[in-house]
């Protein structure tokens, strides 16, 4: 489990990256300011996640996250035209949608672990490390946040992090496949949204004046 | 005294998890979004504090500051035309008042308990503490901030804790006395610059151009 | 050694202050608020570098940094017209070279010594040192941050923080003479890229839509 775990962590830093860089870029930016944007995106919620949990921050530990984040904002800053693309921009999108669903499940089963505010604080977290990075980003670039936007982003990550804390606290057997079967899930919603432009259904909204 | 003091809390949560609804919901927010300003204005400044001080963060220890914040800001979600009158807005104004005169001076007692950077640093995070959460609040709703603001916002809080630091420093044994005294008095003054509309006197303010 | 570099940053650090109070003065703000803007400048960067290697706060050690730049934030802001002249400025603009010169190289060090994250981590937290007290300030004050900007501010301290990078990698007796000359250079580009005028090269550029 752990191997591909691994690599399909390393997929969505790959499309954090780079779609923070294609983000920013049309703003006028240079290299070194889209490469703290790719970087802060791809690992900012982990950071303020092992931060609060006063963990060791896990790029300290595995520094693979940021160099990979760093070569693909170079790559994406020099091949703009290449991601811009309508097919590359969609294989970004599912590789942020993967990105979002693993590392927010993978936060929930770590901060559960470490025994920390069980059950409201692992979900939050794992929520927070999956859309904080993206965040940061969008304040720092002066961008309109996912917070104030009716796509449906965060709220398959809410759904899958709090069926994965029903897992754990009564069926903590099935943390394996309860863990997969979450992070599927968060996935499957979100391609569907991508897909279908779904949006936040309109009871869940309320009305900007 | 913990007890009293453990219902201004809520009270105060409660107030700033309801404001924040109120302030962000007219830009068109669906309810992810303004639970997450309404934890985040809620607990915001106090994890602040906890993180720099490196002291457990609070709502980890006791969840229920997490779970008010989150009632409340679905009830206000809901119920936002009952939150926006006259009557009610005036008490969360002073429910808000409430709250950052007990969290500010529980943060300076906190902070100097734990003998950090006396005495500046608690008089900063008890400060960092009542305003912190509602700068994030701001800054990821793309509002202007109370820094920026002409409201007798935050100088009560930073004249209360100053005081309390004078308190903590030379008569330590009017500890519980002088901390009442310090919350009743930012308590005092932010009702009466609520009250008369009073706004910061003009030698401190520096003339927009 | 110690002695110069402590005086370099406090140099630095009433650069930080005074120039935050000169940015934010002209948009109407209060003392307070002045004040909160010069500190979080001043101290920023270092703290989030010391919240993320789990260090203690610098300013919860030494408070001067505190006290300086509080002191230095009330004379800037009742002295604004002095602060606003030409010379003046060039003095500031120096000296704010000087700090964020010698804060990233100390942050390296620092970071370094700690055995977290090398090589990587020391050079972006020793970037972050340097700059993360500015975009703290330019969020809070509604600015557009010098990550969207053209002016050479981050690059020189990015060469510099990888160039000792190499020195403490490879030639680590010269850690001292290095760490200087590290020093001298990120200062000598800076200052070159004040009185040149000099922006971000082109092919460091996206061009903005």
């Amino acid at each position: 489990m752990q191997e591909w775990s691994y690599w399909i962590g390393m997929a969505g830093t790959v499309a954090f990256a780079v779609t923070a860089v294609i983000a920013v870029a049309p703003k006028g930016i240079d290299l070194f300011g889209a490469s703290v944007m790719a970087i802060v995106t791809a690992v900012g919620g982990g950071t303020i996640r092992d931060v609060i949990t006063n963990a060791p921050v896990f790029w300290s530990i595995d520094e693979s996250y940021i160099w990979v984040a760093l070569a693909s904002a170079i790559a994406a800053f020099y091949a703009r035209p290449l991601f811009t693309g309508k097919s590359m921009n969609k294989l970004m999108l599912y590789m942020d949608a993967a990105g979002i669903s693993l590392f927010s499940i993978q936060a929930v089963d770590k901060v559960w672990g470490e025994d920390f505010g069980i059950p409201i604080a692992p979900v939050m977290l794992g929520v927070i490390t999956a859309i904080g990075g993206g965040l940061i980003r969008d304040v720092l670039a002066g961008r309109q946040n996912l917070l104030m936007s009716k796509e449906l982003y965060a709220i398959p990550v809410l759904i899958g992090c709090v069926l994965f804390a029903f897992v754990l606290e009564y069926i903590p057997d099935f943390r394996i496949v309860g863990g997969i079967s979450c992070i599927l899930l968060i996935f499957v919603i979100r391609i569907a949204a991508i897909e279908k432009n779904m949006t936040v259904p309109k009871w869940l909204l309320s009305e900007a004046k």
